[in-house]
């Protein structure tokens, strides 16, 4: 079967998270993504881990995770043969993108100006941290700082809490997906149009995005989120709206009928809530009356009463828990690969179904340059040659065996 | 200037939050998007809000945020009548979304199988809450409920804590981005081979595949995050990575050279646990250290040390105080637009920018039915074919000052 981006090429500069999640998606619906990495050591993010552990050895499990369908080549991208090989492939690519500080990519002479009098049609996309310019423009950009400086870690938890951060990495992966969605929207373009152009995201902006809803709603209703003081489930929202202990565990309970709500519950003396005002103002004390008796029943015994009565109710599941999900099984959410020094291993699947064009994962991430001589044969070099780039320590190639 | 999408049609059965996104998507880059609302009542967040207010006596802040850039038709879908202009309005459409619960579209005559007899060249998007089939199918699919069960409630805050969900719509959103990717990437196939397809994401798969790094690591590492007790702002990081209370506010410290740190924080006795290992074990204790430290300095303080010693920190804004920022006035993230009902009103820019093809806000959100008659116009209904749709009560179409 074919794949909705077969045919397309991406020369992918990037490193650590944003950059190679968007470039993945690309390589998810079948576009050559060829990974350009740092001569000798690679993305820097092959050396970052959880708990000091890693995958087979050495492999990051952070790297592994954002890299696969893409052949890496790694060059010394500062030497003349190495800037000569990745002109060469900028003239049959579709897509550039690269994530580094703004500026870095003008200094080591791949900037937009330069790549497009290469090959006029380029798509150019740079994903920084904060903007093009202004006045953060020399500040790291880091998704920690983003989620900070964007306001988000001051939607979650409770009042009385300091600032809580989402424990993944939001504004990279955010505007890892807008990114995609600019590449593509610029692609199918010039599909019709034959004109490339240059986009830029950044974390910021990706981020506040992503909030659209409260932003709106705080300017223009002129009044702020405030968090409860309990486990209501957004700043914005009333009772019962928020997640409860069960005696086994926790469900979480959306918008809901009141009356209804006070059914499944079985206590009649919160009718006296029953108005959207009420359930707001009061949100925190109806709380912990809920949670009191939530905990008297299981979680299975709560979703069979409530979904009985078609509340709007789920489970929650720790994070490792959710391999075990039936949807998530029934979903085949998670799929086994092969990698060539970590054996098998689990990976997430494309999150959405095309019946013409299946995304689909025909590569594990790459070793160091793995591909560098095939990618080179691709372009013209004879075998002599690349044994010279290779002796010359112009590429690093990572072999089995080694 | 042009826009990326111009020229193609999308006809949007969307409502609520997560469709209204990814079609609005669409709008900023150009697609001419016509929502087509339930007869009489429309979209249902029409009439939902925060905090029991209203913009301009009636408008919801949740409905105005997702539904700029968009025409709507407000049609009896279960009439003849209403069938029929429906399928009219296929004919020249290039792109169907929906996302009520499986199945709804079929009943009301709406499937992708009908829908492609009629134009082969559709591309169709449903988006549901569990996926199309399996055990959850008939549940109710929200945004706060698959935050649930995908394990994102407990990646945020403290061990000590129960779940906590992110304070906005995670999996709405990010489903509304890959709804988009998916469906760009079929637009582009299509421009190049002529032929349509149907695309089918969900909020669970979503949420999932943006936590594609912690599930890996979880699955591949064989160990489980845990949450900190302390303001870390991940569960799989060590000190100093989190937000830290100062004299006036907060302040974020991402992954930071330890030497340095200790530097900035002038206490060389925490130089003991300069190892990797150790700033993961006793990162809670290490916390606490550093904050009764960043305690004693204002925020601005703060980062004026740090930023000078190019560690990686960041202030924290409130919501409220993000518009204020000055790379995010610099960035202009906020722009105003009018809105026939409300006037002024402030609303979030694309969050990138296009060289060739920039993202624009032609159209504040529409009021209800409101571009009806002109679309009927445009598929060949006469004024009073028109008129006789609107006596009968077939379309639904708010004007101003009625």
């Amino acid at each position: 079967m074919k794949q909705a981006l077969e045919g397309v090429k991406v020369l992918d500069f990037t490193q650590l998270l944003q950059g190679p999640y968007a470039t993945q998606m690309l390589g998810d619906l079948g576009a050559d993504v060829i990974k350009v990495e740092r001569h000798g050591s690679g993305d820097i993010y092959r050396g970052m881990t959880f708990f000091n552990k890693w995958v087979a050895e050495d492999e990051s499990p952070c790297f592994m995770a954002w890299n696969r369908n893409k052949r890496s080549i790694s060059v010394d991208v500062k030497s003349e043969e190495g800037k000569k090989i990745l002109y060469k492939l900028v003239e049959t690519a579709d897509v550039v993108m690269e994530n580094f500080r703004p500026g870095v990519m003008e200094r080591l002479g791949f900037g937009y100006e330069t790549l497009k009098a290469i090959n006029p049609k380029i798509i150019y996309c740079s994903a920084s941290g904060w903007g093009d310019d202004g006045p953060y423009l020399t500040r790291p950009g880091q998704d920690l700082l983003v989620q900070s400086v964007s306001g988000a870690v001051m939607t979650s938890g409770k009042s009385t809490d300091g600032p809580v951060a989402l424990g993944t990495a939001l504004c990279d992966q955010v505007n890892a997906l807008n990114s995609v969605y600019a590449i593509l929207a610029a692609l199918f373009y010039r599909e019709r149009t034959g004109i490339g152009q240059e986009i830029k995201s950044n974390l910021l902006s990706s981020a506040i995005a992503f909030q659209m809803q409260d932003f709106f709603t705080i300017q223009n209703l002129g009044q702020t989120f405030t968090r409860p003081n309990s486990g209501i489930g957004h700043p914005g929202n009333g009772a019962p709206f928020g997640t409860y202990e069960t005696s086994d565990g926790y469900i979480t309970i959306a918008m809901s009928p009141w009356h209804k709500m006070v059914t499944a519950l079985g206590d009649e003396s919160l009718e006296v809530y029953n108005d959207p005002q009420t359930l707001y103002d009061k949100r925190d004390e109806i709380y912990y009356k809920i949670e009191a008796i939530t905990k008297t029943k299981t979680t299975d015994e709560w979703l069979e009463i409530m979904l009985g009565l078609d509340l709007w109710v789920s489970k929650v599941n720790n994070q490792e828990d959710v391999e075990q999900d039936p949807q998530v099984i029934h979903n085949k959410t998670f799929v086994d690969i092969e990698h060539p020094k970590a054996g098998n291993v689990k990976v997430t699947n494309i999150p959405f179904t095309m019946s013409e064009t299946p995304g689909k994962i025909s590569r594990p991430s790459p070793m160091l340059g793995e591909h560098g001589p095939e990618i080179l044969q691709e372009i013209g070099y004879s075998q002599d040659e690349i044994n010279a780039l290779e002796s010359n320590n112009i590429i690093t190639v990572e072999r089995l065996n080694k």
